[in-house]
């Protein structure tokens, strides 16, 4: 990043030359290679100081890496550090006698920007909710920064593992025409002098709640897809697991035929953004991931959390919604009084969040697939199973679930037949009217194809060992609360 | 991806066992090594049909690559294919006499989804307006997946490129508080019960039109920050690059102290995805954008275009925007009557779009920075120059202008000091009151940096030489035009 080099523009348009160059190393670059004896200078925001009467210290990060760069110095240069502050700092490197393999032996320190006693994050614990109420610092713990480099490099990884099954990523339309899954829980959206006509008369328009119909035209058109967007929900559930803005993965593929297809493509997917955190030794994300997580016991369970998704290469259990239902009444009639008053599941209801996880944690302590479910709990899109049971008819549809977090992936085996659709959509009094072109999309060339869809933010707060999915999106954004 | 396993899930829990397998293999892996005299399988839609007396032939895409897989086959089997058609092709790989070097010789044909003689897209040419009517179907042209998978191809190697560079991909809201740029072209939000009060009385919230000072509060935290995430303008442009709804990429870089710095990183940014499409023989997209210009002529353009963003590694030109009115001038002095009726540019004004066009165009021939524009012209968070002279104040700004679309990105450093902001914005009747947390972000540890956004369909249209960046967007939405 040190490159250098002059324009040669044509003198006559400029009559001057220019020095261009690129941005100074981040720390991680530094970190990543420092050498003994070198001079370098360094840029960041001063974690904490301590001065003695001969020496001072201070910890300086600028974000690209959890392990802070050390510097020592005189207290004369250390006068006017404060935590918060932002400095370059110039000095000679020297291997250290404290935690850290380095340190910069500070020559000269530059005030960028300044802090005073007031700067919200000193060096202390602060609970997430105080957090929460400082949007323009809350990443700069060490703990949101870290959360926020995960998210990244798992985006990263889930692309590369995309890409490399085919896949293209695309983007679909966040504002929409059809307020598909129905319930009213939609955000509706005005602009311009025309308001809500914005897009033409009595053509009312909303956020999307899910970008799955749309996916499945570009499925159509190139086999495998998938996405990464924001989904919206009106609602006004305040759990640390809902959000009115949200980013979802999603994928469809053409040419699955059976549901395990479509679950393998998930379970890969996550293992591709978790299992490179089994490897400690070379993963810098899983060390500052466990940095954060002060005590040792915590940390161990955030290593058990990763192991149980990718330590094993077995494939995750796979149950129908039969068989759980069967599990949990048996657990019921052992009377074995785990779910205080949650009464028991019967078949044809969903499952209660305590009972999913349940059988992800206590039960099987495990990713657990499970899959078709009535066809009355799910959405009129899901084909069908073969009726075994006219009393008990099913859908070819699956929800993975994880200890507790419960639900973390929903997908299922699309119909593909115009005609069903139609009935399926009349038998839940909706109007075939509304989405005449995903209905065209079976006229020619209908394709068998299943797909899912994973709250991104449920994903973070699971890998990362985060509580509420508040506390791993820059912006939150629920019922009461936009703030900026 | 024909690894199948079987599960061992606890036979307590199932009673069962499943076979596990994957999806079938793309088109796209199958063409990059068929092996002669292997009987495979392949699934598609029939993109044409041509029969004769003793033979057939058709070609398959699944639309994970351009080129077709070609059949041939007893006329028998191919009786029921119709262009449009989705089929599952099982036969023996042969060296073929055609265009391609292998075809297969199919055995028997599945047809998945029938397509009647009313399938709209025939082969013959679709104009551009014709394929907008139909967005269930347009992205199954061949040019129009082809678009799809370079746009896919163009944010991996983007993401590729800021992580070799320590960025970290962040998520800035969509939903926000604030209307920041001002100008009333906001969509406004409401929901639930609560409808325009969904997020507490007297909290309008609005679509964001940019994430830019957002991305200021995660450069605070991380250093290196980008984003792709929708952007939305409720504005009437009727143009062919202007959307209500578009994608952005956005970069923001803390000690950024030069505005070269800034434009060394976007430059770098569109090198990224540019350079491999100069590797026609490696670059399986670049061969599939090249087939979708169906002269030669076309095809030459298009590379002249890629060689003149990649081509070479001489930076790219970067002149002022006082020198590019002089320029402009001069010409004008010249009496060039290139410019029809626009008269001449005055300092002080903006550019107008065909000014930018022939700059970029015919003056340069290549991709130009123009520089420090007047304050007057740009917004109040752009850090301002030195003033030399009272009369020509200007901002570190930049706006990068190509040939024939104009502007592609914007980007400025931007002003860090707390107090200047407050007066600027009040200079500009903007209530500072408004973005308090953003100025607060400047109370403690304020810190050089830049940053810029590109609109990314522009540059999707510009590298596949489309014309209209409806035509590079999945459901592109415009005043009066929402139509899924």
């Amino acid at each position: 990043m040190s490159l250098k080099y002059v324009s040669r523009l044509r003198p006559l348009a400029l009559g001057r030359s220019r020095l261009y160059s690129s941005l100074p190393p981040t720390n991680r670059a530094f970190l990543a290679s420092p050498v003994e004896g070198e001079t370098v200078t360094i840029n960041g925001w001063v974690r904490s100081v301590r001065k003695s009467k001969n020496v001072a210290f201070a910890d300086i990060s600028d974000g690209t890496v959890g392990e802070p760069v050390a510097l020592v110095m005189n207290p004369d240069l250390a006068k006017s550090l404060l935590t918060g502050a932002c400095i370059e700092a110039t000095g000679q490197v020297k291997a250290s006698t404290g935690k850290q393999a380095f340190e910069i032996e500070a020559n000269a320190i530059k005030v960028l920007g300044p802090a005073t006693k007031e700067y919200p994050l000193q060096k202390k614990f602060h609970t997430k909710e105080f957090l929460r109420t400082i949007p323009e610092y809350r990443w700069k713990t060490s703990t949101g920064a870290t959360v926020m480099r995960y998210r990244s490099s798992a985006i990263s990884k889930i692309s590369n593992y995309f890409e490399s099954q085919d896949f293209t990523q695309v983007s679909s339309p966040i504002i929409t025409a059809s307020d598909c899954e129905g319930g009213g829980e939609v955000f509706q959206i005005s602009g311009g002098k025309d308001g809500a006509e914005f897009f033409g008369p009595n053509r009312p328009a909303y956020l999307s709640v899910s970008s799955q119909l749309h996916l499945e035209v570009f499925t159509g058109a190139l086999s495998r897809v998938w996405n990464l967007a924001p989904a919206f929900r009106a609602e006004s559930s305040d759990t640390n697991r809902h959000l009115s803005e949200f980013w979802m993965i999603e994928a469809e593929m053409a040419f699955a035929t059976e549901l395990d297809q479509v679950m393998t493509v998930a379970e890969n997917m996550i293992r591709s953004a978790v299992t490179p955190l089994l490897d400690e030794a070379n993963s810098v994300i899983a060390r500052d991931l466990l940095a954060t997580k002060k005590y040792e016991d915590k940390e161990q369970k955030l290593r058990d959390r990763w192991n149980m998704l990718a330590g094993s290469k077995e494939p995750w259990k796979r149950i129908t919604y039969t068989e759980a239902v069967d599990i949990l009444q048996g657990l019921y009639r052992e009377n074995r009084k785990v779910f205080g008053k949650v009464r028991p599941p019967k078949w044809g209801e969903g499952l209660a969040s305590v009972h999913e996880k349940y059988l992800a944690g206590e039960y099987f302590n495990a990713p657990v697939f499970i899959t078709d479910y009535p066809t009355s709990q799910k959405p009129f899109y899901m084909l069908g199973n073969d009726v075994v049971d006219p009393e008990r008819q099913t859908v070819s549809c699956f929800d993975l679930i994880v200890p507790e977090i419960g639900e973390l992936i929903g997908g299922s085996m699309r119909e593909s037949s115009h005609d069903k659709l139609v009935q399926y959509m009349t038998n839940r009094d909706m109007n075939p009217e509304d989405l005449q072109w995903y209905l065209k999309l079976r006229e020619h060339g209908a394709f068998p194809h299943g797909g899912f869809g994973m709250g991104f933010e449920r994903f973070i707060a699971f890998v990362t060992g985060q509580e509420n999915i508040r506390d791993v999106i820059g912006f939150p954004r629920w019922a009461g609360s936009c703030v900026c």
